[in-house]
């Protein structure tokens, strides 16, 4: 895993990344913390050559609008057509028909490297059906021990279907394409009671696969692994010094910040599915 | 009060807000420290639907805009539809004619359950004029003791003619209907050293009355004493750890994420004017 | 420097802000802990009545669009005519022709104050050609003592050209006007680490400049200073607390607030280039 990392720091590569308001400081920060640095431009009469200039695309529909469709339907197509690598967050879009049809059409005219989302939010994009609490999981779409082995061939359908890595987050974190699985253990509960680690997530993947295009699926596992671990340092520190949220998130951006190669290589926790 | 908290750590609402990008991570945060789950849309095409798995929406014009307008308006009319509780925060209204307008328009259309604002802007709205220094309180608009029984008349006034519960804050912050009024206490001046604390409240305002519609006064009370209460702790650590105002506000988050129900109940500030 | 400080202070600015939705909380945060009050407001229809009532206007491109386009043109075009300062961020200007043709628009019809930027957008800028990293700088648009003195005639060039202040930010800063010219030695390198630092430093100088009007050139040569000192007691107790970036963005924001006009005073490291 160090190698990813070490390319990541050592190619500092220009990430854009047409992502929602709510959490968007926060995408930045996490991407200069990593080695990246990040690229914020939304207005379709830009992003083609914004993307031109980056190493790598993250797009998000967090806070999706009419304008920001257009700019990211541009940016994804323009990327598709310079090869350089698209991530997807579909955040909350079982949550409205706006959010549902525009993921329809963008996974039709945009093929994505990766593709990143919670179990309700994969299963919406997979069957055009599925629950949604808002932008969070539905309680009853989560993995365990006995549906693992389920989502895990779920993934790999989804994954066949778009050509994309597949990323599932929850407790346990899945990393699937149509031949590979990776669960990966790292992370803690913390994370899910501040906003942003999914979307920070997001930008810390498009980070690594910019700058490991050989190993592509290797470095994905890389960046969930770094950003549950940073969870875990964060939580650490957050109990040594009854803190709250907050300062989690600050914690957590550190843990990510201060990561050495070894540190990674140490406390990733996952193991391989075969299939 | 600790029976309302209570309420909003086990059900977990989902709160819909159409806020400005300013504060609008802060807001997110407070609400998950809170025990609810914050979603963020303003695309018109989308609200209705979002209001529609949500369980109460907060509407705050800190940085409106002509698209954002349409989507409060609809939002707000598919709330009072569907009898969800709806919140208001008219950050600025007297700053310009744009916002003033917009307001007049969103109380002809939408019931508000609750509007919140500091006297400045309060005033605006109850009477169509007063001073503005942007979106803080002018100098003269702050609470005293010599003018605070007639600003409970005034705030009970503006309820009359709404029917919301009115919120002003200030040193000393109202909570008011058109039988009630309670004056509280709680908070600390370099609350308003940092951007958001207003807003912040007005989103934890919304978290409490979606699951406590059988106590929603008593239940704004309670979310005003909290927040004040977490100002309080949070100061108190600042000063000890001899920080400065941003640190206050991560410290501001994470009593919120802290607080349990005996600290807020023995916490709490408040006397009812008996009207 | 100290007075200016305190004029800052003392006189509590009302600051209009046109800026981008990555580094907006940081940039309302910093000008309250400088003692300014910051306003964002960017919809086209208000922005003149907000310009009216505020002692500043500062304009950052970061996440341009075609609605901020118009808003900042007609923001900008108030502030002349009511002889209010102005300064612009043209932030990544050379990362596409949207923008380069927005900053020459702005520039044909917006007399500014300040103008601040890295040395890769101030060359954008002021020969419409340059070379970009996204928003950064380029690696070889860096001052070094071999260079200095043809930068700061670089900036005066521009300085006459414009009629504004330039603002060269970098390892050194540089300060110029046609007649003077101060090179600025405060900061440290964590500051590039996080997003926002020259977002917090136009906000910064526009307070600064609103309530120095009769010392405007070397109140800018006290905001620049004053943030790369923040910069340097935030790095201290980060180093401390063995903390990361993101618990740095807390100290430096901290540091602002906490800034006394003696610490100012005593820490600014700065030198004359008389020419």
């Amino acid at each position: 895993m160090k190698e990813y990392l070490e390319n990541l720091r050592k190619n500092n590569p220009l990430i854009h990344n047409i992502t929602n308001y709510v959490t968007v400081n926060d995408c930045a920060n996490i991407l200069l913390a990593a080695g990246a640095s990040p690229v914020m431009a939304d207005d379709a009469n830009e992003v083609e050559e914004i993307v031109k200039i980056s190493d790598g695309l993250n797009i998000n529909i967090g806070t999706l609008n009419k304008n920001t469709e257009k700019a990211m339907l541009k940016a994804g197509k323009e990327a598709n057509r310079l090869n350089k690598p698209v991530e997807l967050d579909p955040v909350g879009v079982g949550a409205s028909s706006m959010r549902k049809d525009f993921i329809n059409k963008l996974l039709n005219e945009v093929k994505f490297t990766v593709i990143k989302g919670n179990l309700s939010e994969i299963k919406v994009m997979a069957k055009g059906i599925g629950s949604s609490h808002g932008v969070d999981a539905s309680k009853e779409d989560v993995v365990t021990k006995d549906n693992i082995e389920s989502i895990i061939d779920y993934a790999q359908e989804f994954s066949k279907k778009t050509g994309a890595i597949i990323v599932i987050t929850g407790a346990t974190d899945i990393v699937a394409n149509s031949d590979y699985a990776v669960a990966i253990k790292n992370g803690v509960s913390t994370m899910a009671k501040i906003t942003g680690t999914g979307c920070m997530l997001s930008a810390l993947i498009t980070g690594y696969i910019s700058v490991n295009q050989d190993n592509i699926f290797d470095s994905v596992v890389t960046a969930v692994s770094m950003m549950g671990l940073a969870g875990e340092f964060a939580e650490e520190k957050r109990i040594e010094t009854n803190s709250g949220n907050s300062t989690f998130r600050n914690y957590l951006i550190d843990a990510i910040s201060k990561m050495d190669e070894e540190d990674l290589e140490k406390g990733a926790n996952y193991e391989v599915h075969s299939k």
